[in-house]
């Protein structure tokens, strides 16, 4: 195995979506007369912002297509709610937390030798409000790229930047349509990390999807398969 | 709207794959021993030669994909089964039907100044067996491009052979995750050719896949949406 950079999606694999968007979604309806519970409303609105910015053609930013959707959110709920409410989302972004996977599992990779970055579908100024807590040697988000997973001009964008081969990247990601279809068509192996515990209704693989190459509950499933570099000093 | 070329997809949009495929897996099944539906029966083995083509990051031809399929069906259902027999649906093509609406409509679209391409993720020796009985201007096959929808790299081929703008090209086919999905990361406009009365289970929208640009019961809908050609002499 010649990998020598792992790139991580961001949201639900590093980071706890769900506590997030839960309490920011709580506030939301409560604000705007929705009687449903805040994170049951967030996975309805996150459906509409990928929905939307999967059917557009021209690429559109990860904030504006959240717009539209709290938009049809409210329609849909026959509210008249206030648009500029999602903004108590985006700035909920800075109390997101990581999993307790995570500082441990990228220190002992760094500490192995590998090149860590994140792939992420996201605005660059919210994920930069994301506490990660780990150093990373690249970020690549979807408003850097103009694309989002799981278009192969995120990946290749990616790939530009580490200055690597296909082959010595591995995505470790949870999103079976971005992550997993994605690194797929763009010819890179995946690593899913599937967390079972999360309420994610989108977390399933159909009889015709494609099969990760690895599959772990979480990222500690990554130091199985991921050894220490023998050529960590002249990489 | 500036289309100048119709693409679309093969099996299930053009072509009543289900009719074909039934016969087949019947035969299969019972040469076999194993006592299930043939459409069912096929419709297991094609979503297995699906994930196949789809997991593999080289490229895999569709009939080599069909053969490592079988042996996995055969496997499941438990019974000492003969490979070659799937040689059997491969024969099958020349007999598989087009739907009633597909020479009424792709001749008026003809007749309106369009040109016709099929885009299809097939083996070129097993698409050139299917009857279609209109002229096409085109013919993609996965085998010809080195790639699979929804892969970019298949709609890229089809865009150099025509020699036209992405904005030129309608794609019509069937399958969510490959016409849908491919001509959206692609840049491309889709129609949706949902005929209701098919049996396959994968011909569903989630929540957050991308919306088709138009959606239609069977071909006919196409003719309300693509007019005569204005300058149709010059192009």
């Amino acid at each position: 195995m010649g990998f020598k950079w792992v790139a991580f999606d961001v949201y639900a694999t590093l980071i706890d979506r769900e506590q997030g968007a839960t309490i920011a979604f709580d506030k939301i309806a409560k604000r705007n007369g929705i009687r449903v519970d805040g994170y049951i409303l967030f996975e309805e609105w996150h459906n509409e912002v990928i929905r939307i910015y999967r059917s557009n053609i021209d690429f559109i930013g990860w904030k504006e297509a959240g717009r539209v959707a709290i938009g049809k959110l409210f329609k849909k709920f026959n509210v008249e709610g206030e648009i500029d409410d999602i903004g108590i989302l985006y700035e909920s972004f800075k109390d997101w937390r990581p999993y307790d996977d995570v500082k441990p599992v990228l220190e002992e990779l760094k500490e192995r030798g590998y090149k860590l970055a994140v792939v992420t579908n996201m605005d660059t100024d919210l994920f930069f409000k994301t506490k990660i807590d780990v150093d990373l040697d690249l970020v690549v988000t979807s408003e850097m790229a103009k694309a989002y997973k799981p278009n192969p001009k995120i990946f290749e964008y990616a790939i530009e930047e580490m200055n690597c081969d296909k082959s010595e990247l591995l995505l470790a990601g949870t999103s079976p349509w971005a992550d997993i279809q994605g690194a797929k068509i763009s010819g890179l192996k995946i690593a899913w990390i599937n967390r079972k515990k999360m309420r994610e209704r989108w977390m399933k693989l159909n009889a015709w999807d494609p099969i990760p190459d690895y599959e772990f509950e979480d990222l500690y499933g990554l130091l199985k398969v991921l050894h220490r570099r023998v050529n960590q000093q002249s990489a």
